[in-house]
C-alpha cells in the first residue's frame, strides 16, 4: 500500500500522539456514531447500530437462556418515587433530566427521565408479588436511559444511552447473591466469547457501589492505553428497595417477608470498549462474531476488457460467502479506487477483505486478506467458503488471545506505594496490591495517583502476606488498582 | 368444561355487554400489559412484550429486506428545531412532554421528548447529505416516543409507546412517492401475513394528514366491534422538512436541490389491533406466527399411580415440539387443576393446547385442541410434530380468512346520507360512499355521525357515478367511511 493510497482516507490521529483524539477519530470516521446538536447526546449511525444489534442479540440469547423474560416499563419516574430510597436518589439526582410540563400544562409532580429503573420497577413489583409462588421474578428490559453528564465522550459517557437492565426478586439473600454472580458470569463469558474482550470479574468497594445496593460486582476490561473500563455491573440490592416500595410476600412458613433483589446492566459503552481494546492506528478492528460485515468483497477492475469478468467473479464470491452464512458486503462502487476501499474497510474494522482481480479470475481464485495482520492468502473459488469461515474463527480466537496477552503483560504487582506510583506513572495497566479494607487508604491513593480500586477479584484476592500500600497494616485483600474511564 | 372450572379464571366482561371493558379485561387478564402509576403510561408485561418482539422481528426483516438500515437518534428535540416546520409543531405541540431541568440546572432551551423524530433527524440529515451520490438515505429507528394524551387506552393510545419510524431522503418526488407506497405495501403484507389482519390501504384526506406531510397513506383494519383502527401510516413529506432543515444536495446536473423525504411508522398499537380483530368472550386469540407460545402442553395427572408416566410423556411431547421449532410452553404447575389451566391458556390466546392424560400415555398419543374452534384431535406421538406444525399453518390461514370474511361482510355501500346514517347507527362497519373532495362535507359528516373518511382506497376509488352524501355534487372519489379508534 503506497502513501498516496493511504491519503484517500483522511488520516487518523496516531494513538501515541493523542489517544483520546484517536478514539474520537475512529468512532466518527468508521461511521459508528457522531455528536448531535443536543449536549452529550449521540447519533448512533447505521454501522454502529448494526454492531449494537449484534451485541444485543448475542447477550439477549444468554439472558433468555438463564430464564429471564423481557418486559418494558415507563420512561418516567415520579420524583416522589425516586426519592423513596435515600442513597439511590442522592446518587442519581445530580444527573437527572426533569420533565415539568405536558403540553401546555405544568405537571403536579416533576417526572424524572429514568437514569435507571429500580424505583419505577420496584413500585410495579410491589403489586405483582404476593406469595412465594410468585418468586423468583426474572425480568430484563432493553431501554434508553438519560444521565445529564457534564463531560461526555461518544459511547463511553453520553447523556442518553442504550442498555439492558435486569431486575429480579428472590425469596432469600442466598438466591439473590447466586443470581448476582450468575449474571456477572454471563457478562464475563459474553465479553470474552463475543467481544474478544478479556475481563477481570470482582466485587466493588463500598465507595464504588451502586447507589442503594448491598454489594456491587463488575467486570473490568483493559483498554489499549492500559486504563480500565468498567464494562458491566451486577448488584445485590438486598432488601433496600423492597422495604421502601413494599415488595412483600407470604412465605412458605406463612410469614410476610420482603423480597431480596438484584439488578444488572451493560450498555452501548461496550462499543467504546471494543474500539479501545482492538483498534489500532489504521482504525477499528472488529471481532468477527460481532462485525456487521465479516467480509467485504472488492473487485479490482483494470480496464474495460476484463471488467465484466471481474465483476461477475466478485458477485459469485459474494453469493458463495452469503450462502455460507458469512455477513458479506459487496463494494462495487464505481467511482473509487481499490486502494481507497482497502483503507476505508480497514478503518471500519472489517475482519476479512476478499480481492478479485483479472489474474484471480484467470486462476479461479480470490485473495483473502486479514485485517489483524494484513496476511494475504490465495484461495481457490471452490474452497472460498470453507477458508473464510475458518479464518473468521481463527481471527476471533487470535483477537481474544492477543487481548489476554496484553492484559497479562500489563498487570503488575506492587508491594510498596513507591513501586505503585512508578508503575502508574510509567507502564500503567492493572496493579495488584494489598489493601487493608479502609476507605481512607482508597481515597488517599485516588487523590494522589488518580488510580482507583477497580475490584476485589473473585479469583486470587487472598492477601498473600501483602501489606496496605498506605497504612502498612496487613492487607485484607489483594485488590486490582488502575486508572479508569 | 363445567361452569365451576370456568370460575377458576375470573370472568371477562362479555363483548356484547361492554366492548371497551372487554378490551381492557383481556389486555390485563391475558397479562399483556397494565397501567402504571404515571398517567397514561403502561407497563408491557413479559407476555405482551414477547408478542411485541415477534411483531418487531417480523417487520424488521421486511424493513431490512427493502434496503433500510437501523440507526438511533436522540430522545430530545430542542424547542427551536421542533418549531421550524410550522404545521408540524402546530400538530404536535399540545401533546409534547417538556424537559426544563438537567440535574439542578435550568436548561437554556426546553427540550421536547420526541413525539416523532422528523425534526431531530432532519437536522442530522442536513449534515449527511451533500451529493446525489449520498442518496437515497434509507434509515429506520426502533424507539420509544411520548405524546401527552388526555384520554388513554392500553396499547391504543398511551402517553409513551414503542414504534419504528422510517426516515428516508430521495433525489426526486417520484422516488419519494415510490418509497412511500412501497412501505405502505410492506405494512399491508405484514399485517395480513403475520397478524392475520386484513386491511384497506389508501390515501388520507387533507384533514387527516400527518402534520407537515404532502400526502399521508394508511392501512385501516376493522375491529370486531366494526370500528376502524388506523394500523400504520406512510407519509410523502415532500420538501417541507428539507427546506426548513436545509437538506440539500448537488445533483447530477450540478444544481443544488432540496431532497424529497418520506417517513412511515407502526407502533405497539398493533397489539391492540390483534386483540380486537381476533379476541372473543373467552379472551385473546393469537395468530400462530406471532404467538409467544404456539402450543402449551398440559399434563392431566389423575392420582399418583400414573403421574410419573404422564409427566414423562408430557415432557417428551414438549421436547418433540421444541425440536420441530414450535414455541412450546410446558405447564407443569402442580397446584392448579387442568380445567383452570385450559381456561387460562384459552384466555391468553395460545393457538394449540396439547393434553396428555393416562389414557393417552397408554395409547401413545396426545390430544391436540385448537383455540379458535375448540376442535380436538387425537394424534399419535410419532405424528405429533407434523400434525402440530400443519395445524399452526392451518389456524393462521383460517384466522386470516375469518377476518377477511368479517371485513367483507361489514363493508357496506351508501348512496344517500339517509342510508349512511342507518348503517352507521345500525350494523356499523366500513361504508363506501361518494365524496366530492370538499373539507366541508367531511367535517359535517364527522360532526353529525362521528364517522370519518378512513381513506381513499388505492384500489376501487373510482366514483362509479356516485354523488357526494351531503352536497349532492358528483363524487370525486368513492371513499371509505367508518367510526374509528
Amino acid at each position: 500500500m503506497t502513501k498516496s493510497e493511504k491519503e484517500y482516507v483522511r488520516e487518523l490521529t496516531p494513538m501515541s500522539q493523542d489517544y483520546a483524539q484517536w478514539y474520537v477519530d475512529v468512532v466518527r470516521k468508521a461511521d459508528l456514531a457522531d455528536y448531535s446538536t443536543i449536549r452529550g447526546c449521540m447519533v448512533i449511525k447505521p454501522y454502529g447500530y448494526a454492531l449494537w444489534e449484534n451485541l444485543r442479540d448475542a447477550l439477549d440469547r444468554r439472558i433468555k437462556a438463564t430464564g429471564h423474560l423481557n418486559a418494558y416499563f415507563p420512561l418516567f419516574v415520579p420524583e416522589s418515587l425516586l426519592k423513596l430510597e435515600a442513597s439511590h436518589v442522592a446518587g442519581f439526582a445530580p444527573e437527572v433530566a426533569w420533565v415539568t410540563h405536558g403540553g401546555e400544562e405544568k405537571l403536579e409532580e416533576r417526572l424524572a427521565i429514568r437514569p435507571t429503573s429500580e424505583a419505577i420497577i420496584g413500585s410495579v413489583y410491589a403489586k405483582w408479588v404476593q406469595s412465594y409462588r410468585d418468586l423468583p421474578i426474572l425480568i430484563n428490559q432493553w431501554a434508553n436511559v438519560v444521565r445529564w453528564e457534564k463531560r461526555t465522550r461518544l459511547f463511553l459517557r453520553t447523556s442518553e444511552f442504550l442498555w439492558q437492565e435486569g431486575h429480579t426478586c428472590h425469596r432469600t439473600y442466598e438466591e439473590a447473591q447466586e443470581e448476582t454472580l450468575r449474571m456477572l458470569e454471563v457478562y464475563r463469558e459474553f465479553a470474552e466469547t463475543e467481544l474478544a474482550m478479556p475481563v477481570v470479574a470482582g466485587a466493588k468497594t463500598e465507595s464504588e457501589r451502586f447507589a442503594g445496593a448491598l454489594e456491587t460486582f463488575a467486570i473490568e476490561a483493559m483498554m489499549s492505553d492500559r486504563q480500565a473500563l468498567q464494562a458491566g455491573t451486577s448488584h445485590n440490592l438486598g432488601q433496600n428497595f423492597a422495604k421502601v416500595f413494599g415488595i412483600k410476600f407470604l412465605d412458605v412458613d406463612n410469614e410476610e417477608k420482603y423480597v431480596w433483589q438484584t439488578s444488572w446492566g451493560v450498555s452501548t459503552r461496550l462499543i467504546g470498549g471494543v474500539v479501545m481494546v482492538h483498534g489500532d492506528d489504521d482504525g477499528l478492528q472488529l471481532p468477527p462474531r460481532m462485525a456487521p460485515y465479516q467480509a467485504v468483497v472488492v473487485p479490482i477492475t483494470m480496464g474495460e476488457k476484463t471488467k465484466a469478468a471481474v465483476l461477475e467473479a466478485s458477485r459469485k464470491a459474494v453469493d458463495i460467502l452469503r450462502g455460507a452464512g458469512v455477513r458479506t458486503h459487496f463494494d462495487d462502487r464505481d467511482n473509487l479506487k481499490p486502494g481507497f476501499k482497502f483503507n476505508e474497510w480497514e478503518m471500519r474494522g472489517v475482519p476479512l477483505r476478499i480481492e478479485v482481480g483479472p489474474k484471480d479470475v484467470e486462476k479461479d481464485q480470490a485473495v483473502v486478506a486479514r485485517r489483524i495482520d494484513r496476511k494475504k492468502q490465495f484461495v481457490k473459488t471452490e474452497e472460498l467458503a470453507q477458508a473464510v469461515v475458518a479464518q473468521l474463527d481463527a481471527i476471533q480466537r487470535e483477537m481474544l488471545e492477543a487481548a489476554q496477552r496484553f492484559l497479562r503483560e500489563h498487570t503488575h504487582r506492587a508491594k510498596t506505594y513507591e513501586e505503585f506510583k512508578e508503575i502508574i506513572e510509567g507502564p500503567k495497566g492493572f496493579i495488584e496490591a494489598g489493601w487493608d479494607g479502609s476507605a481512607e487508604t482508597e481515597a488517599q491513593i485516588k487523590e494522589e495517583t488518580k488510580a482507583t480500586i477497580r475490584c476485589i477479584p473473585l479469583q486470587g484476592s487472598e492477601p498473600d502476606g501483602l501489606v496496605d500500600l498506605v497504612s502498612g497494616k496487613p492487607a485484607k485483600h489483594k485488590v486490582l488498582f488502575a486508572r479508569a474511564y
